[in-house]
């Protein structure tokens, strides 16, 4: 397998369909719901998902897809090489900001992680990686993660889960939030995994996330040495949704065994 | 009063103060706390403070001016014309981030707002009103606002909010965090203000803020068509601290009346 030229193509994809996105903000989205009145897709979403898909069947006709928008392949397991897609993590975002969304590609081989790419479309922002070659934003190479205390950490987190809910018991997180400098949200997991990579954030939480949400930004955020598992600390399998736990090195064991290893679940 | 000239100078201003910002990105930069530990100055905030203060005494000696970082004049009413300065508003973002901090700059006669600028220096994004001359973002002008139905809304509100703590019996806001959209958290009370103006947010509530967080934010949001209050509805004064709602037309009356008025407080 040629990976320098995989990475290539799938760079040369992102920006193309980045500016599909960037055109589509003059005229009208046509919105529909999906699971839930707020689990929001638009027509661009489906357009992006499948020019991805067209470009991937004709260059590389015996890789696997899984996309968010349910145009590719149903996929069990992740043996040969499969290409995670979100073309628009954040849609709500997109709809109601215009920004704060981007575009989420992981590629992985036999379940590991091989190349990362997020695209953060209206700042043109392009996160990329491929596993042992260091990640860069554009041009610039990210430096490695270095470790903080949780007393001087900003971690990303939805309010929704340090009010009760039926995902975790939520008097988990609150000792958490309490004891850490601060708390932001941004409403895309992919960037928020992009704010860990590079730094901004020391660590994000999420209950319930997708593989395609999460696919590209595990590649960056080990890539620099953070630490991606399910709040429980247990790998992520990609192909079943999951819980999120992304943090920098040695935050992640502390938080895990701090707050989040007390919990009975 | 010359208010074009005024506004002309403080945007010049806004714009070499954030020059100064960006070429601090390459040094590092000297952090003190304030209040608490995590109350958080730096060198650039004091430096770019004194910047201003410098500019508004040679050319507007008659002017006062109120700042966050204590190098301007102790001002106990808001008579004459007063200027509001937050030399970096979420400094804490400042410093972890490099990005996601905001110049804010208000001018006030007489207690009512009269000019508000806010400058997004990373993304050299200029949001800028004169009270009945319409609010730009750089030489755009910002639609005015829309109303919106709580559920279809995202609310711009720290998680620590929908913890129990000190300021806020939090059980009033969960109901709004459960019905509403979604939420978000920025950790610069500037940009939030800022994308309430421009509808990426639809209402951002917060426990307690400065004169300066808010003044120019509540001149951009309101010629916009929003409402700016505290939590319980009131005017705020621009002199002390206190809680802020700002909101869409329609969507800050139905929050008031529907979740917070139901406190005791």
């Amino acid at each position: 397998m040629n990976w320098e030229e995989v990475y290539t193509s799938a760079k040369q994809w992102v920006i193309e369909a980045g500016e599909i996105i960037r055109a589509s903000f003059k005229r009208t989205l046509t919105i529909r719901t999906k699971s839930n009145p707020n689990d929001l897709v638009t027509d661009i979403d489906q357009q992006i998902e499948q020019f991805f898909i067209s470009k991937i069947r004709e260059r590389y006709p015996e890789h696997k897809i899984m996309g968010e928008e349910g145009f590719a392949d149903r996929i069990e397991q992740l043996d040969g090489i499969v290409w995670l897609i979100d073309p628009i993590d954040g849609t709500m975002n997109f709809i109601h900001q215009q920004r704060n969304f981007a575009i989420s590609i992981g590629i992985y081989e036999h379940g590991i992680g091989k190349v990362g790419i997020i695209y953060d479309v209206v700042h043109d922002e392009l996160y990329h990686a491929v596993r042992g070659n260091g990640a860069y934003l554009n041009d610039q190479p990210l430096q490695p993660l270095k470790e903080r205390a949780v007393k001087e950490s900003i971690i990303a987190l939805n309010a929704t889960w340090v009010m009760e809910n039926h995902r975790i018991n939520h008097q988990l997180l609150i000792p958490l939030v309490r004891d850490a400098r601060g708390t932001r949200s941004y409403g895309s997991a992919a960037l928020e995994l992009v704010y860990v990579a590079t730094g901004r954030v020391d660590a994000y939480l999420s209950m319930r996330l997708s593989p395609w949400d999460v696919a590209a930004g595990a590649v960056l955020v080990e890539e620099l040495g953070g630490v991606v598992t399910n709040l429980k600390g247990e790998k992520l399998d990609f192909i079943s949704r999951n819980s999120l736990f992304a943090a920098k090195p040695g935050l992640h064991q502390v938080i895990l065994e701090k707050y989040l290893k007390k919990g009975n679940w």
